[in-house]
């Protein structure tokens, strides 16, 4: 099955960077098993995080942002439970 | 309809970081028009950029990359072509 992974940012709150931001970092790390990596504009404060059809982070539910060391865990428990993020792998 | 640009890019070659930049530059200036903007690894020196089912770009027959000007001139020819560019209208 791809590996889609998108990132839903509000654009009224200028998240945009952050979130081209964790798309190359999410790039870096996961390279080769990233089939699409996709930006979504929304409004209204929306930041969430999906990996193919579950959510692994959501602003209203978790409140702001995770980690980039934390995003790449949960990202890794949806995409590669097995594989080792190395330092990243240190508690968040 | 949905307006779904996407940037598939070589990985091998290193294009992901111009990529994501191609992507800031577009989400900033379409800001409010583009529904999805996807990032495609891709290998073997690829580098295409669509608009939903549209190639608007492609290395192998057009060679090298865009003009950042010039990209966002193609784009806007698809997705608003009486947007003005302002100084980016302005000939490649």
């Amino acid at each position: 099955m791809a590996t889609r992974i998108t990132l839903h940012y509000c654009t009224g709150c200028n998240w945009m960077l952050r979130s081209t931001w964790m798309a190359q970092e999410l790039l870096t790390t996961f390279d080769g098993m990233v089939d699409e990596l996709t930006l979504k504009p929304g409004t209204g404060g929306i930041f969430e995080v999906w990996v193919n059809n579950t959510r692994i982070w959501s602003r209203k539910e978790q409140g702001g942002f995770p980690d980039i060391k934390q995003l790449k865990q949960l990202v890794r428990d949806q995409i590669a439970p097995e594989h080792s993020l190395g330092h990243s792998d240190k508690p968040a």
